[in-house]
């Protein structure tokens, strides 16, 4: 009876060294359990999200040589691990050295190649390029190979032949996508499948976290194993990689599938794990649950893990966070005390005449409640100095010898309020205690540019900007009720009306807040960005029209007719925030902080946009001068 | 003799309607000229660089329409066009729609379909997927489809033939990397060559302009026109595209090759335009030249029109520009005042105590000498309300209920000083004048991150920010030289010694300022940026070891003797600029305005890049090892 080990290893990304390191310390921990085959995920040793490293000949050199350790480290055990391979009589389509998303088996200190393919290695069939994959700008793909070789994919895929204490074993060995095949034309399982009969698969995997995507793993691969009648290895990593705009976790969640789909051993979220399975015996095992933990537990997982292990990436310990007694700063200051522990927090309340006595007392409550080091740091003679100095400085027109006073609207002065706070007194204040401050805006301001850049929207990572109002809200109560288990955000924060308090009209005491009906704006903002058919003003005109609107964006029945009375109350509200999202806020979002992904579409690098302003369509136009010319 | 027409037409990313409206202007204008085939670019209706705008299918939908609305319009003459195809029955590999990136032959309000595609339009075979090109997210490519069909690619590729005045005219019809096959494993132009003898090729692009860009071409399809016998047509077109990080400019160019391979017309760079040129008399036209302008005009030219179309798009008029006296924000302000014109141009001088009586002379002299509004701020006053305000304000530790101060050092007060007139004043100020402020931060210091973040580092673009340190210097020189003909620009700012002036090290009338050795780190910085195969501490070390370091990077002979006396200087220098490259640079440059791109790799979506951390390969380490023993 063969033993596998499943390696949910730690993986840095651009780290070869530290990885190979790791590598190591697993077969050595997988030899001593007893294991026969251990596997490791996709791009082990390189990690995968690298940017153009991948472009630096050295650095390639490098893992090819971390590979060959590994290679040699694999005696008295066979070792499946993913690595960037290189081909170096060939070119990519860049005219780069040819890559390709590799995987490696070893096995008594040499390769075991494949049969069909010209190199030593199997090679990473299908590539996604979509959210914030890029596989195709530095990775030559299976088909391209057959292609180039006149040649059918087909052709050029076999299964892994391995012999484990004696007996031969056929592997389906598989790289992540290569699973996740039903949008391609061609399935790398099926065709094996067709080859040989195959006694188990593996699937190395360098995946990130998206809130639903193990559901969707488990009814696909689930599906797979059954419909193949074969067990399926599935192994990803933990850890924390990013490209630069856009922060992915990885959570792991190793799966072993039996022949009928059913989940016999599951590695825990977010931990390094080795899982050590014998593929003979799934059977004897208890049938595991395929259902996820509820939506804000399953957030909270990603969040805290998120920013825990960035923060240790960019070797930071302690935070400064502006606390304004609203819901997002009190959110990420009872998350930043629970990861980093209270005494790496210092939370500052920075009031100007128009925060109401309410919030700054709730902001002192929630700083006694979380135990940390809090201040006040008054910003209005600041912001009054710097009105003076802009509106009494005069302004000399050298070509015409004149002189002329600039002035300060009343908007400008809010965006004033909100620059003073963040670059001036966060940031001096972040490095003055050894820090860093965050970015506490949502994915509904961040939607539509609900913030002033430099000011609210500053800081060094923005682990909320992919939660909805509505899950900020929701986040809010889990903490209080299964984190700290007591009211340790004060209830008022949450029943508080949401608002700026940047000028005398965002007066929460009078209930004046926010222009965003956050019920509604959430689902229609979220229509435009995370729905599969991205919806665009005609669509959502179009469902209005219909009385189908509430349906589709899928927010509560009954508030488009509360908020909006007429067609033009609604057209001017879908307008003024289409021309914010594809305006002012890409200019914004484009200087933002990283953002923390969880969704399936998170702003960065994952949601690319242009700064090519607001485009309504020949259609849209036309219906809403029906609907307009109906009244 | 037939006449073909180039259209250099003005294209609006992410704009169908307008785009649409000019191309059948342009239809107009060329058959009023007589001209009986015109060529648009490449993706001339929806734009090209657009983000994923493709994912919305109300988009995609309304450039099927605009496309409609040109094959009706292509009578009387025949219309060869750029613009996204869609095959609503098959999915890309993402799952969405079937997109093409296509060229679409009309002539009599119908298409001319190509002979063997399932398609009535023509299919781009080589999807860039480098630099800023992203063509495999969004389109499945020809290669792709004939594998899909179980066909190879040559089998689907064929000639477009039109019949112009009663005569068959045989073509080869490319989409711009089409004709730039030399990294690809097949050439379009040399499959259509060998079915049929072309009578000419044309090549319908979207390319961005890139310093070196043209000579390149000039030199590869001439060289392809030669070998193939064969007239070359291509067309680009003009405009300003961004892809949110990194803003292109569009130069046009349009270029025809005769069947030797010599330019026989071309069309002004950056300039709007209709070429009309017959190809059977080519070679009665005079033969010009394939040189460029020299690399500064070059670069003047893509900056100036950068600057004045991304400045139209966003519709922005005014400018506020800090001006420090320096070299940087000195072209910054010549350059805008050039474009934008001395009424749209307010220059602020913002001094602490550390700036010198020479820089804010400097500064005063270079306003009058521009001729646009002026003033001092002095941000001293604040400065020290800011460092006042953090460190007497108690900090109270409310778990063990004491309190303690924060403390401000030298190099924290450099950075307030920095925030505190970006993100205090000119962003205020800016918001003021009704205009933006400009982010003046070249690609020396951005490689590094020499800046700081919501300081000197903010702005709403930053035009210069893909410029060497030694390119600003030429530039300088050249706005004195040939734009403004006078010294508009102190010889002064162009003599002294770079400085950040934000602490008394950084005094420049005792000489003192930069930590950067210009001539050697320009060069430097580029080999880890912009080399083809990009150099890491590992290949730097290698050259230094061996000599030949200077001619490698290209910088000056001599330079690194007499910067650094030993090896470990030498070390320690590149491992401090590396680290910061790798490190601290990116979290800047996440956060980082726009750069406008003229090399052949700006920061942003061009370069791409993950807060990974730095990396010194086992070979590095080996390699400093021994260099350090030795001595």
């Amino acid at each position: 009876m063969i033993k596998i080990a499943l390696a949910q290893i730690p993986v840095l990304p651009g780290h070869p060294d530290k990885n190979t390191d790791t590598i190591r310390r697993y077969i050595h921990q997988a030899r001593e359990e007893g294991a026969d085959l251990i596997l490791f995920p996709e791009m082990a040793i390189p990690g995968y999200l690298l940017g153009d490293t991948w472009e630096q000949p050295s650095f390639l050199a490098e893992c090819e040589a971390c590979g060959r350790e590994i290679i040699d480290a694999a005696k008295d055990i066979a070792v499946l691990f993913g690595n960037v391979a290189l081909d170096p009589a060939k070119k990519n389509r860049d005219g780069r050295v040819r890559k390709y998303n590799a995987l490696f088996a070893a096995q008594n200190g040499s390769l075991v190649p494949p049969a069909n393919l010209p190199y030593p290695f199997f090679i990473k069939t299908l590539l996604p390029n979509y959210r914030e994959f890029d596989d195709s700008r530095y990775f030559f793909s299976l088909p391209e190979l057959a292609q180039e070789m006149g040649k059918k994919p087909a052709d050029l895929l076999s299964p892994l032949t391995l012999y484990l204490q004696g007996k031969a074993y056929t592997i389906g060995a598989l790289l992540c996508e290569d699973g996740w095949s039903e949008d391609y034309n061609l399935s790398p399982l099926r065709i094996l499948e067709n080859q040989a009969p195959l006694n188990f698969v593996v699937n190395l995997s360098s995946s990130p976290y998206t809130l639903g995507k193990n559901e969707k793993r488990h009814r696909l691969f689930g599906r797979e194993a059954a419909a193949l009648h074969v067990p399926i290895f599935y192994v990803n990593h933990v850890g924390v990689q990013n490209n630069g705009k856009t922060v992915y976790t990885f959570d792991g969640s190793s799966t072993v599938y039996d022949r009928q789909g059913k989940i016999r051993a599951a590695a825990p979220a977010y931990q390094e794990a080795l899982l050590t399975i014998s593929p003979e015996i799934l059977a004897e095992r208890p049938v595991l649950s395929s259902a996820a933990p509820a939506e804000t537990e399953s957030l909270f997982q990603a969040l805290s893990y998120g920013l825990r292990h960035f923060m240790d990436a960019l070797s930071l310990k302690r935070v400064v966070i502006g606390l304004s007694g609203g819901i997002d700063s009190a959110v990420a200051a009872a998350l930043c005390v629970h990861v980093l522990g209270p005494e790496n927090v210092l939370l500052l309340n920075l009031p100007s005449r128009f925060n109401s006595a309410a919030t700054k007392d709730l902001a002192a409550r929630l700083a006694k409640n979380l135990g940390c080091r809090y201040a006040v740091l008054p910003i209005q003679e600041s912001v009054e100095l710097t009105i003076r100095q802009i509106e009494t400085t005069p302004i000399k027109n050298l070509a015409v010898g004149k002189s002329e006073n600039l002035a300060v609207s009343a908007f400008m002065a809010e965006n004033i309020q909100a620059r003073d706070r963040s670059s001036r007194l966060l940031a001096a204040a972040a490095a003055a205690f050894d820090g860093v401050f965050t970015c506490n805006a949502n994915k509904t301001e961040t939607t539509v540019g609900y913030s002033t850049l430099y000011g609210d929207q500053a800081g060094f990572f923005a682990p909320l900007a992919d939660l909805w109002k509505y899950q900020i809200y929701d986040l809010a109560r889990y903490l209080n009720d299964c984190i700290y288990q007591w009211e340790v955000i004060p209830p008022e924060i949450i029943a508080l009306p949401p608002s700026a308090e940047l000028s005398a009209k965002q007066n929460v005491d009078r209930g004046q807040g926010d222009p965003l009906h956050y019920p509604y704006h959430d689902y229609l903002f979220r229509a435009f960005v995370e729905r599969w058919q991205k919806a665009t003003p005609e669509d959502i005109l179009t469902w209005y029209a219909a009385g189908t609107l509430e349906k589709e964006i899928g927010c509560a029945p009954g508030l488009v007719k509360q908020y909006f009375l007429t067609p033009a109350d609604f057209i001017a509200d879908l307008e003024r925030w289409w021309t914010l999202f594809t305006g002012l806020a890409v200019a914004k979002r484009i200087q933002a902080p990283p953002v923390l992904a969880v969704s399936r579409r998170a702003y960065g690098f994952d949601h690319r946009e242009a700064q090519n302003g607001p485009y309504y369509t020949k259609k849209y136009r036309t219906l809403k001068a029906r609907l307009l010319q109906k009244r």
